[in-house]
């Protein structure tokens, strides 16, 4: 057991190397093991390209001229079951049972309903040695976006926000008002790169004009999505500027303007959090990161809908203004970034 | 021009091989051309991967050692603009800059926000001489569902109904009826092989329990829509199966089970066809083949939110029974299909 976890590790650092590019499908990678060592290893780089157990196969038959025999005694490790059907790429247990592997370690179960299962029950099937639930904590964690996509029906949900020492969010007239440094400013940007959709209110889009990109660190660009109910922004925003969609949620109007798509919500009073979350899941956005104003943040926290927060207290001061957001989760870290303070908040136990 | 209209059909002949394989992208291919020999081809063959630019001069580079003279005489072809923005992929304008293409030969422009003139745009600025327009109307026509996306903000709408010879669509009593043969059975499912989505009405769903998939054709299935208004159908039929993704517009809930989708709609009586396909363009379904019943096509015509209708008239008799959908469009063509006639009408003239 000791040596499984020790390839399933391998597993999960590779995994994490497709954060960002391969959503809406999960992160994903496998290791081939022969006689102890590792012969080729494999993860899912991009979203529609080839997947894990593909990539770590190649790698072995692209080395070792004796590539069939040595697969046919080797172990394949996989942090995820591995698929049973037809999705952008042919099914992988079929590509193990081709190779003859007498053994698969798996990290967990995919609980998307065309494999769930299907996946392992393939390869007992086909008389492989199948085991399971190796480091599964860690590799259902790594994959908490898609898990809580395929069980909860919603995306994976990040608040995001400063605040000063003493529990301000901005000045009371709501103006512009940097609290934390540079250095959490980029670290920003990096979680923005990692997430399928940001969002914000209509106010902060206001009083901060936000672009709502990566421009201070290199990786992909969320979707922005905006609320705002009565359609009150003001067109030459720049999140209104094309250089990446654009949801505004709205009672007003379904319509599209350039990159920018209005959404029409009924009952804007009651259900705002879970009808927005619901329109994001159909579009098969599967985390967003939101990052204010006190009010959206709210009344997200309010729903109880939110699964992680990550609050910033700064060093700035601030006599008075709006009041920060409170929330009663999990403290799991806490950390320097530059001169501010980062708290790592969970709202229930890991998945 | 003749030359040039050479080169660009043998793109169209190559783009649409990727007919169903990279929705929600257009189809496009590319060809490279020196001193009047094709010495590279390639096209967009799934989503996701490279696009047809990268593929063409990828077959120079892999098949000439001298390819860096080459290209840098040679002309490439084009059914679309190239793009100029980071999306799955890096810019092809950028990869065509780089290889110093002294001309490209561009079919039509991409209206997509954000290319949309802006590829043509860095190819001069870079000082190459981009011819465009070549087969305009053609390069168009291949990515009309793309097209109808873009500048519609719908998808392409394709309607699909069997009748007899006198006008009959079905029974008086809405049971199951085969109108037609094996043949236009199979031609019906390659159609769906090359949609985005297939969408029916509740009552079709109770007479016939289809599975709406491609199983009589090679080719991917498309989502599967059903219109329910008050959630009357059992959650045995076979549209409820779990095999493909279904999405169930109705009037009670929203709400997730398996792979079914339920999406419930405003003002069920006025804007069911526009509130549907809104949903299906927000989900990035650029196009949708509707079939049947009665009903349900002809709240689409009657909306005006079609594009193309196939219609089968076949040889067997109905002395009464609910009447086929009236339409007026342009007849575009007429075939044999097996014992059975095809009437391919367009609603408008071509894009």
């Amino acid at each position: 057991m000791v040596q499984h976890e020790k390839y399933m590790r391998r597993c999960l650092e590779l995994a994490q190397l497709g954060a960002g590019y391969v959503s809406p499908n999960p992160m994903v990678a496998a290791v081939v093991v022969h006689e102890g060592k590792i012969i080729g290893e494999g993860y899912h780089q991009k979203y529609g390209q080839a997947h894990a157990e593909v990539n770590a196969i190649a790698q072995v038959t692209g080395r070792f001229d004796n590539h069939v025999e040595l697969l046919k005694n080797s172990t394949i490790y996989v942090s995820l079951e591995p698929c049973a059907h037809y999705g952008k790429t042919p099914p992988c247990a079929d590509l193990i049972i081709k190779h003859q592997f007498p053994k698969v370690v798996v990290g967990c179960r995919d609980p998307f309903a065309q494999v769930d299962g299907k996946g392992i029950e393939k390869l007992q099937n086909a008389g492989i040695d199948v085991v399971t639930g190796v480091l599964e904590e860690e590799c259902r964690w790594l994959n908490r976006r898609f898990f809580t996509k395929v069980q909860k029906h919603r995306p994976y949900i990040i608040l995001k926000w400063a605040q000063t020492s003493e529990g301000f969010f901005a000045p009371a007239d709501g103006s512009r008002f940097w609290i934390t440094g540079q250095e959490a400013r980029k670290l920003v940007h990096k979680w923005r790169s990692e997430e399928d959709a940001i969002l914000v209110g209509k106010n902060t889009v206001m009083a901060d004009n936000p672009q709502l990109n990566t421009r201070y660190w290199e990786g992909p660009s969320p979707k922005r999505v905006v609320i705002d109910r009565r359609l009150e922004l003001d067109k030459g925003l720049n999140v209104f500027d094309n250089s990446a969609e654009t949801l505004v949620f709205n009672e007003v109007k379904f319509d599209v303007e350039g990159n920018n798509k209005f959404i029409a919500l009924e009952d804007f009073d009651r259900f705002v959090p879970q009808y927005i979350l619901y329109q994001l899941y159909l579009q098969d956005i599967q985390s967003v990161i939101i990052e204010g104003g006190a009010h959206t943040l709210n009344s997200f926290i309010e729903a109880g809908l939110w699964d992680e927060a990550r609050v910033f207290t700064g060093n700035k001061v601030l006599a008075k203004g709006i009041k920060a957001p409170q929330i009663t989760g999990i403290l799991a870290t806490e950390d320097n970034v530059g001169a501010d303070r980062l708290q790592l908040f969970y709202h229930k136990p890991a998945i």
